[in-house]
């Protein structure tokens, strides 16, 4: 096991949200951030280990539902790109383009997204009716020059471990459809795994790629109040099925250009659970990505060894049988207490310490990382799923508490900029004109309105100009 | 489902194994190879899965033995490079480089292997003993301008799943014992997935890294008689410990050079599987990493559609019971020729054939892609593991003895020239002497001297020299 360096160092408060996190990826074992290039870092085994745990997820999801798996190439021809002129024309500032042979020749660009390396495919793939839907998708990095300050999982110029759906359908209907299956994936993406609340919002059409019928847009309202992007599902329309070429033939032989909905996300999902669970101790997981559900610490005395290992074994074999993820801290050079600091640290969200006097009663101590509570437990009596259940529905009770909380209705410009002054978002009514969309983004220095609620509409005055309204938007400051 | 338009081309015979080779991988739906940049193909949703079949099997298997999984960057600065000048200086013209930004500064080499990106912070993480051992992988791409012809899976330039293990220790002996580990993972990878013998060599001193105690290669002996690398397991000894300054202090607080290994090898294994067992009819793949191990298609008639498909579900639902991988293949516009041309082409292990009498009669009539035979058999005596388990150690057998059918041992130079005419590998006595080693590889053009034999050493005369000799030196053409 790599040893990370700072394991044992007190990690600040999340009040210093920026630190603490830091800290707490590098003391958990997530990432470690000395690899000398920016935007890029070295992913440790228990980080790489929980992002794993989260696309095993996705793979079963979206398999499930048909969608297929595939790779597209991590070089672009330019001549792939440029068939967006528009997109390649703003992107090339931010794009990385590699360099080869005698005289250094641009060979391409690196991945900056999925869709100049995959339409260019489409567009052969789709002939007849016959050849759609094509569902497909990959889990990769993709690349951007970022020139602002960059955060690990957050803001990286290497955006590891990002799927991305692509799918082409005959029918506007049919593409709708396909775009609601992936707001579900989301949903459960966040609420079943993560133990997040999944917060959705409609982008207003000049936000969305030119051409395209619509956008959701997924947002994590992180500790220090601001909210970040987490997972977009578009609807690109027949946008990019006209720059690039993606018809096919209908009944009558004529020529349809294809309906497409492209969808995509990545680490930034684990960023956003570890921010919203984790305290000053270090990581709190959720349940269901954690590597190691249940640590077993065996509270070991000279001469007793043998009977109190004999015993957490067999712990150990039961909760297996059941499916749990456990792990025995044999470790010889550590006391008890090193180790209940170590592994909470990563998080792990039960410890259960075994010592002789339990042995003895045929019981343990269950101790739960997320409310650091402690009982014993007769060991016919221990119903660990039953634990991660409850752990699991508490924390997602609780974050999503917290968000519901923080979202908070405003009538004047003066209460938005006091609610977002509290880390808190604001909520205003709006006419659906561009201008006041607009106005009411400068209403404060870094303030963004984000989109609206996808909930039913309400009534009220415009923030910006009074007049009727019936959109709800949201205001923060962004990542 | 991507359609893959040439599935119902005829495919040509192995005897032309090139074309044979890109035939089955486009009609099978392995590869797209009309992506438009050289050296790199799309996978497509089949061949995909094939692939992580494979490396969800050594990741267990390397886990399994406490080889923890990481992931470092693409980029790799420049300066990481450096630290191994005389490899960087060879290996400059070969390698990418990524740029960005208004000056097109160059910003690092795209991942030539992962050594550069990985032993600096092996670097850092080893202080003293208590670090060691150091026992991780990867599963990336990596990157190579090939200037040769290049063939998809097996000379590209985007070198996908590609795993590197690399582990440093405080010991030779222990290093010594980790190579010896990892041999084991090749020869289970080869002979228990691949259903392939596990053709290993000794390198000579000269053909390893310098400074370095030894290596392993592994090679597939082709169906155009040739050679391929196919996965190389290296003793490192202490060079690159001293090239990138991983070090650690001793009990006696002296700092001390770590000994290291390094182990990898990818997509290579499913492109020899694939050749090996393939036929004029397209892919047979090994029951192992085959993602479907039984098709069944429904032989309907007009009237009796629901009895067959409830009868299919049932023997579905029974095998799936057992851990085998089913797919019922309900399409209502394809023949049940068509469909079973289909999936011989994708290689899959088993079909089986349910029409309405073998309702009546309780039997399915199952049929083996890899023997062509079939046979009625009453859906209680059903037994697919073992009728699995059979196909792989058939394949296996088959596979070994041409191999070992294949390796002849030769006397003279002309003997030699005729076995390689012959499309066989040669055998002979070599003394150990670096300048017999040379001589041998260039009696024929394109002749090489690959390795010697690991088995028990013999005593002959050498070939070249006709000195006393000890070791066996394999001969072949080579990729």
């Amino acid at each position: 096991m790599i040893r990370e360096e700072s394991a044992y160092e007190v990690i600040g408060d999340k009040s210093n949200f920026p630190e603490w996190y830091d800290q707490v990826l590098s003391a958990a074992g997530i990432i470690d951030m000395r690899y000398d290039m920016k935007g890029m870092v070295v992913w440790l085994p228990y980080g790489l280990s929980i992002m794993k745990f989260l696309i095993k997820r996705w793979d079963e999801l979206f398999q499930k539902n048909g969608i297929e798996e595939t790779y597209f190439p991590l070089f672009v021809p330019i001549k792939y790109c440029e068939k967006n002129e528009s997109w390649w024309n703003g992107f090339k500032d931010e794009g990385y383009k590699v360099i080869a042979g005698e005289g250094n020749e641009i060979q391409g660009a690196i991945r900056p997204t999925g869709e100049p390396a995959m339409y260019p495919m489409f567009s052969m793939w789709t002939r007849s009716r016959n050849d759609l839907p094509i569902r497909i998708y990959e889990t990769v990095s993709s690349y951007r020059y970022e020139t602002k300050q960059t955060k690990p999982l957050i803001r990286a110029r290497e955006i590891t471990h990002w799927f991305e759906i692509h799918t082409a359908h005959a029918t506007k209907e049919e593409a709708a459809n396909e775009l609601e299956l992936h707001v579900k994936f989301y949903d459960e993406i966040y609420e079943k795994m993560l133990a997040l609340p999944a917060f959705r919002v409609n982008k207003p059409i000049w936000e969305c790629f030119p051409g395209a019928v619509g956008a959701y847009e997924y947002y994590s309202y992180m500790p220090d109040g601001r909210v970040m992007e987490n997972g977009s599902a578009n609807n690109l329309g027949q946008a990019y099925a006209k720059k690039f070429d993606v018809k096919y033939a209908d009944e009558n032989g004529k020529e349809q250009y294809c309906w497409m909905i492209c969808t995509g996300n990545g680490a930034r999902f684990i960023a956003a659970a570890f921010s919203e669970h984790g305290d000053k101790k270090g990581l709190i997981l959720p349940p269901y990505i954690a590597p190691i559900q249940v640590v077993i610490v065996p509270i070991i005395f000279k001469g007793n060894e043998a009977e109190v290992y004999k015993y957490a074994e067999k712990v150990k074999t039961k909760l297996e049988s059941q499916g749990i993820r456990v792990h025995l801290d044999t470790r010889s050079n550590m006391t008890p207490g090193k180790k209940y600091f170590f592994w909470e640290v990563k998080g792990v969200p039960v410890r259960l310490e075994i010592g002789p006097k339990d042995v003895e009663k045929d019981q343990v101590v269950v101790s739960t990382r997320f409310d650091a509570k402690k009982e014993f437990v007769k060991l016919d009596k221990l119903d660990i799923t039953g634990t991660l259940s409850n752990i699991h529905n508490a924390m997602y009770a609780k974050s999503k508490k917290r968000l519901e909380e923080g979202i908070i209705f405003a009538n004047t410009n003066k209460e938005v900029v006091k609610l977002l002054d509290e880390k808190k978002i604001a909520k205003v009514y709006w006419c659906g004109n561009r201008d006041c969309y607009d106005k009411i983004s400068k209403i404060g220095e870094g303030f963004e309105a984000f989109g609206t609620s996808v909930e039913k509409k309400g009534s009220g005055k415009c923030l910006s100009c009074n007049k009727e309204a019936h959109e709800t938007l949201y205001i923060a400051k962004s990542y």
